[in-house]
C-alpha cells in the first residue's frame, strides 16, 4: 500500500487563535501517516481582496510561525507558499481553458458570497474570484494529491476539481487522481463575545496568547445570564464558558456542570478554571513558538526548502500536462 | 528620445500563406527602428481549440521558420514562445483578480465569437475563453510594450489591456505604460476561391509555395465570368486575379487592366503573368527557408535565446508587480 498524500491550506491571516486549532491538530495527525502538503493560500487571499494586501507577506511568516509551533513538522511535510509555486499559475490557466462557465456559476458558495460583499458595499464579481475553484483545483491536482481535508462547504469545490480531472483526463490522457474529500471532525469555536471567533471582532485567543491575555478574554465571556449570585443555579447549556470547558477541561465537565446547576461555584471561579485549562494547552505552544521564532532566518528556511520540494514535484506533473496535451 | 517597444503575436497555425504577408511586412518595418517582442500565442490558441491540440510544437516550429525566412531578425528583435514565460500565467492570475466580469462580457467579439461557434456544433463559454482579452494584456504588459499594431477588430481588446492598466496603477502603484494602438494599413486577401484565406479551404498560397504549386493555385482563379473568349472586354474590378496584380504586379497594373478591358490579353496569360509576379516575391522566401531549414537547430536556438531575453525582461516587471502590491 502506497502512502496517500494529502494537500491543504490555508489563507495567510496572520497570527492564528484558537478556533484554527482544531484544523491544525487534524494537519498534524494526518501528518503522522500521510505524505502532506501543506500551503499558504498567498493567491487566493487575492479573489476577495485584491485592494487590501498590505500585510500578506508578514502575515505568511506570522502564519507559518504558528504552523511549526502547532507541530507541523518540515522534516516530514512539504510546508511552502503558493506563489513560490509559478507552474500552480500555469496549470491554473490551461484548467480555465477547459473549464465551462456553467460549473463555475453553479457552485453554491459563488453567488452567497457575491452577496455577502455586495452588503458591505464591496464588489468581487471579477475574473479570477469567479476562477477560485479554478485555482484550487490547480493547486491540488498540481501535486496528485488522493485527499483533501475539507469542511462541509467546501464540498462543491473538491467535487468541480473532481470533474475537472475527470475532463482533463478525458481530453487528453489519464494524468490525474481524482482526489477524495477527507470530512474531520472540526469544531468551530465561538469567540469570547458568542460571535464568529475572528481577529477583526477582537474576540478571539492568539494560540500564543500570553496567560495575561488568556485571562482578560476569558474573563470578557458571558455566562448564563440568569445567575446573579454565586449560589444560583447556572445552566451551563447556555454558557460559553461551559463550550469552552467542554474542549479544553473535558475531564472535570461532569463535575463543572454539577457544581454550576447546584450552585456550588461562582462565574469567577469557574472562569479561573478555564483559563488555567487554556494555559495548560497554550504554554507549551507559546514556548515551542519563543523557540522558532529565536532561530533568524529559521521560518524563510522551511519555506524555502518546502518551495524546492513542491516545485519538484510541480515540475514532474507539468511534465505529464504538457505531454498529455500535446503542448 | 527612447526606442518604443512593441509586442505582437501570432497563434501557431502552422506554414503561413501570403495573406499573413503584410503583417509580416509590418513586423519586418517595425523591427528597423523599434524594440520588438515577438511571441507564438501558444495558450491563446487553447482559448478556442483546446481540444485541438495535436500538432501546436510543430506548427510553431514550422511558423518560426517562416517569420525568419520573411526578414524577422533574431539579433534585433526577441522572438520567443509565450509558454516559455511562465511569468505570463501569473501575471494573468494576478490581472484575473482586479478585471471585473462586466469588462469581460462587454467586449464585442465575445457574444460573437460564441455564437459563431455554436453554429459550428462547438460550446467555447470556458473561464479561459472569456478571460482571453486578460490573457492578452498580461502578454502585452509583461514586457511594458507601448505600442501593438493591431487591426480595428482588436481595438476593443487593447481597450481593456489600457483600462488593466490604468486599474493596477491606480489600485497599488504606477507600473504599466497604456499601450497605443499601432493601426497599420493590413491588406486583406481573398483565397483564390474568393472566400476568406484558409489553409482549411485549400484556398490559400503557402508564403513559401513552389513555383509548381503557385502556377496551380493561380489557375484556380476565377476571373471576369462574362470573358468567354479571349477577345471578350474583361471587367478587371470583378476579378480576383486583377486584385492579385493590384499587390503583386503593381507597376504594370494600368497596362493590364487597360489590356483587359480591350480584350487584348487573355485570361491564361493573363494569369502566367500573376504567377510570375508571385514568383518574384515567394521564390527568394523559398531559397531563404531552404537556408534556415538547413540548419539543424537554428530554429530552437532563436526561440530559446528569445525566451531568456523575454523572460529577463518579464522577470523585470514581476519584480515590480510584486512590490507594487506588497506580495
Ligand atoms: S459556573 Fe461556569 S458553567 Fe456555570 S454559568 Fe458560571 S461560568 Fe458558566
Ligand atoms: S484578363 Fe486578367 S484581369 Fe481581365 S478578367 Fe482575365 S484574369 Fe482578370
Amino acid at each position: 500500500m502506497t502512502v496517500k498524500r494529502i494537500l491543504s491550506g490555508m489563507r495567510p491571516t496572520g497570527r492564528l487563535h484558537i478556533g484554527h486549532l482544531s484544523v491544525l491538530e487534524n494537519w498534524v495527525e494526518l501528518q503522522k501517516d500521510h505524505q502532506c502538503f501543506f500551503f499558504v493560500a498567498y493567491w487566493h487571499a487575492l479573489t476577495t481582496a485584491f485592494d487590501r494586501t498590505a500585510g500578506i507577506k508578514e502575515n505568511t511568516r506570522e502564519m507559518v510561525t504558528d504552523w511549526l509551533a502547532v507541530g507541523l513538522d518540515p522534516e516530514k511535510s512539504v510546508i511552502f507558499v503558493q506563489a513560490d509555486v509559478p507552474e500552480t499559475a500555469e496549470l491554473n490557466l490551461l484548467f480555465s481553458m477547459i473549464t465551462p462557465l456553467g460549473w463555475l456559476y453553479r457552485v453554491p458558495t459563488y453567488k452567497d458570497q457575491v452577496r455577502q460583499f455586495k452588503e458591505q458595499g464591496r464588489d468581487i464579481m471579477t475574473h479570477g474570484f469567479l476562477g477560485y475553484p479554478v485555482l484550487m483545483a490547480a493547486d491540488i491536482l498540481l501535486y496528485r494529491a488522493d485527499g483533501v481535508p475539507v469542511g462541509e462547504d467546501q464540498l462543491p469545490h473538491l467535487e468541480l476539481c473532481r470533474e475537472l480531472a475527470r475532463r482533463f483526463n478525458h481530453l487528453y490522457r489519464p494524468v490525474f487522481p481524482e482526489p477524495r474529500a477527507e470530512l474531520s471532525r472540526i469544531t468551530v469555536l465561538p469567540g469570547v463575545d458568542g460571535r464568529k471567533m475572528s481577529k477583526s471582532y477582537a474576540n478571539d485567543i492568539g494560540i500564543i496568547a500570553e496567560t495575561e491575555e488568556i485571562g482578560q478574554r476569558v474573563n470578557a465571556m458571558i455566562t448564563d445570564p440568569a445567575r446573579i449570585r454565586k449560589t444560583d443555579p447556572g445552566h451551563p447549556e447556555v454558557c460559553l464558558v461551559h463550550t469552552y470547558h467542554d474542549i479544553y477541561t473535558r475531564d472535570r465537565l461532569a463535575e463543572i456542570e454539577e457544581d454550576c446547576r447546584a450552585g456550588r461555584v461562582g462565574c469567577v471561579a469557574c472562569k479561573k478554571l478555564l483559563a488555567g485549562s487554556l494555559e495548560r494547552v497554550l504554554g507549551p505552544l507559546r514556548e515551542r513558538r519563543r523557540q522558532i521564532a529565536a532561530r533568524p532566518g529559521y521560518v524563510e528556511e522551511v519555506l524555502a526548502e518546502g518551495a524546492r520540494r513542491a516545485r519538484a514535484e510541480a515540475a514532474k506533473t507539468m511534465e505529464l500536462v504538457r505531454e498529455a496535451m500535446g503542448i
